[in-house]
């Protein structure tokens, strides 16, 4: 049944239409201005295969801020350069922390819970930056080459905001930093987090460039090996867990696959053995998940029995 | 690969052996006596599968006391008798809290995070009180009419045990009282759930008794429905995210299959469309999991390639 | 300039009238039938000195439920009866919780963070419950001979009306039992506690009764030693940190003397060398502290010059 | 018997001496290599009097890094300059948070509890970096005048090495930025912050400067009005509820004066309308607060009968 992708392309389009009255059900994120002046209307998905096939509906070819989508290849990044000592310096357990990430972390004395959500993703940020000579660069050489397109860029106006609103992830940093968890300088964390964050993709190129999740870590179309069949299963289980904010256990329960959204709209889901999913539409639900893109890929999985919980 | 159950047999006696050095790493619970009693040294393993296989080995037919493990067909009588109506009183969320429900219970407003913790096991089992002229009974004979076996028995020194060091399970049911989320009186409830922890059962009796999660919601024994797909949907995502503890993250991470396991050193995992792999050995690590129990487990799944995620 | 109390009577009754208008700015305690009742236009003035004077205003003779302020007289006779060992079961500091008393218990594991919060009154109450064969007349006795007034009761209907509403303070008791900090039967510290927070005084007997807490421990219209000099001084050094909620550095900071206040509107203040002022509104703000009291003690320390902090 | 300043030399003296075997139950502040090298065996000890009094013991001329207590004439600049406003920016409860502030400050959205936790002299630092057009030499300026002593300086050493260390006051200052509520650069404000914490006074010197706080506000030996009776009183009333970090409670029930404390070993009590004393041991007790000091302040207040609570 996973494999009949021939005929899903009108189903898409169908799917699609089905939310025009969900738009108004969420609200564009506002934290900073170059994320909320993107039109509301706007909606894409897109379904890649490990077999090759892609199709798409919408603006599904309009490139989109990722924003904490980057926290997926970002983890790769860092687990492919300095391998399971990754795993003393961030958890793997679900954070259970509606909005008050920087309690847990203070809790767990500068310990994120897992690389997903902010405070992990900066540590992430950390062992880059202090890894690489040009951690920003490498970024986004890894994304050019994940979606086999060297024009995909960094969105000046995304990163030039992101920056100059940063308190709150500065705080998080910080607060590592005093626990000893940070390495590199504060300045050079955040500005690799938000370049990152600032990355520019469409809902094709993201349900492609992410293709080796659902493949054991090669990536099928250059048979290149991304990471290790054992590094894939760890990234899955923690967007399981973890991925959808503190929705996560909802969309477990409600579609059942890995997941990782972002609050520029972005949604990416992963189909083990099959494809990625992805859709963008930027309103939020309260959780800060795309409100049409929970509906969209909810509807795909059920539609071709995608759950991994069955 | 899968289905070659037939070999399965001596391998797991050999993977029994290989965790004889593993015992001495956990403790036995001893919050109640008469946990604190078992011999440190039993181990059991059993794997049943869909297609009518059963192999075991070490301590597979002695029963133990399931203890959480009860949240699991607890969770599955109440989702039958009120339908949806029960996550507008429970969450589905991972919890992220080691050690202090207490504290989010009171931080969410007396919902528990999800009904696999001990605050949501107590919803669930009012809910049971209320909804089941005599709860206890029906428990138990859920409990054996999934084992087929009427001999299934409440250990009543457990139970007794547990009544009189129940003050922080009392704690968490008045505390949601306080917040209009319980019914019944707190010590029917209290009652019912001793009651459904104290069930001793042995490994291959859980491991069959469960197979419906593995199967759609059908007993593969007997074709009867013992839950609806959606709901059998559910409860693997639950234990997935959350069966573990605040260990459920690593096992994810590291296993990959929806888990619960108990204080009596008891733990079960789903494989969806496979079966139900059942360990028990009581030491418990620091999260409450048994140390050998999550070994066996991992090896099996390593072994037959079983996890989720992959 | 404190000393002459000849014309404070008049002035008692203006400072009342003026208040007219802020009835309105509190609410009624409604979370127990018994209180929810009171009349809001409610309220009285009563001033008591250590040299024998007595002026009040208002409904100061009329009797109201005295809630939390028994926390003192409690807090006295366990003081009494068991020592310093008193305080290896509660601590003295400042709480600085809002609402949320039960995290901070978990936190702490069972210790209180002083006596005069719900949890600190319940381990109070533990302690006189297993110390007096009965305590609560134990008690009642106590207020009558402070008040000289055999007449002094306990309101049957509020302390049924507690009785049945008694989750939250349950969850406490028993959170603090499963950490081995009560002694007595939950049902017992219960059932003292309620009975405490049910006696009807009005402001004269309350003020007079707590004289001694202004005179080194001494009743001045007896000359009996009600508590040690040291332990007055604690007593008032904790309603000056802790004993206005969640407002108390904000008494502290506009009014500065030691205080009680209960949800019934009574609201007692200690004038060390002086006496005790005693004012009952029902009207509560959101820190449950009678809107009226608070500004009429606040005015009578301004026009008398009583802070202690000058 | 407060007046009697003559032969409380002698005393001082004497209490000193009583302190030897003390020393070691503290351990001196280590997080900053600056502070740490400091001698644990010193300790000085000096009364001043409103009516012109001054004794001293030990290294009571020997300067120290007053560290926190700057907070208390930081408090009083800022109150001087911007009036009740800065009650809309920082809270006046005692914050009840052992070594978790930043917990707190989220819980509260970015509004410290009090202004002498290291968040609310954040944002005091953040009033006089905004406020003044050099706050750095306007600080070390009002402590000469205080102090009537040009000689008074920062030490370099501790400033440097608290700025190398300052990880934690960078994030609780970025936590406020997040919520809006701190103006000036982060920069700044950690540089003003860590100048005021720097400045090295001796006790004679602390106790003579603070004189204005126990004389409603009027410096006694120059009749310069310091600041106002009522911001007088409300710091003695902070400082009396919160200026003993975890152990202001303790401190209440134990002495029973407004008091603050620094991690150098500093320690200031003030006595309303009799005078301020002033401590310095190096070795602290696990609040972080002088072990000496403590017995000291507490010996003499009980010698001198000075509680502000009998």
């Amino acid at each position: 049944m996973k494999n009949n992708i021939v005929d899903l392309q009108e189903k898409l389009s169908d799917m699609l239409n089905a939310q025009q009255d969900n738009f108004l059900q969420g609200k564009v994120a506002d934290y900073i201005p170059a994320l909320a002046k993107v039109s509301p209307n706007l909606a894409g998905i897109a379904v890649a295969t490990i077999d090759g096939g892609v199709v798409g509906a919408g603006d599904y070819q309009r490139p989109f801020s990722i924003q904490s989508i980057s926290k997926v290849p970002g983890l790769v990044m860092a687990m492919n350069r300095i391998g399971d000592s990754l795993w003393q310096r961030v958890n793997m357990e679900p954070s259970g922390q509606p909005f008050n990430s920087i309690i847990q972390l203070e809790w767990e004395k500068g310990i994120p819970r897992n690389p997903v959500i902010n405070a992990g993703a900066l540590l992430v940020a950390d062992v880059l930056t202090s890894h690489f000579s040009a951690s920003k660069l490498a970024f986004l050489s890894f994304m050019r080459t994940l979606a086999g397109d060297e024009s995909i860029y960094i969105d000046q106006s995304v990163y030039q905001s992101e920056l100059s609103h940063g308190s709150r992830n500065a705080a998080l940093a910080y607060l590592m930093k005093s626990f000893g968890n940070i390495e590199s300088e504060i300045t050079d964390v955040l500005s690799h987090y938000f370049t990152q964050c600032s990355v520019a993709m469409n809902c094709q190129q993201l349900a492609q460039s992410l293709l080796f999740l659902a493949n054991k870590g090669v990536d099928p179309r250059t048979n290149n090996v991304i990471c290790s069949p054992k590094d894939t299963h760890r990234v899955n289980a923690i967007l399981s867990t973890s991925g959808m904010y503190d929705q996560s256990g909802e969309f477990a329960f409600s579609v059942g696959l890995p997941a990782k959204s972002g609050v520029g709209g972005g949604l990416i889901a992963v189909v083990p053995n099959y494809g990625v999913i992805c859709s963008w539409s930027p309103p939020l639900n309260k959780f800060g998940n795309s409100v049409v893109g929970v509906n969209l890929v909810s509807a795909i999985a059920q539609e071709l029995g995608l759950s991994i919980y069955h």
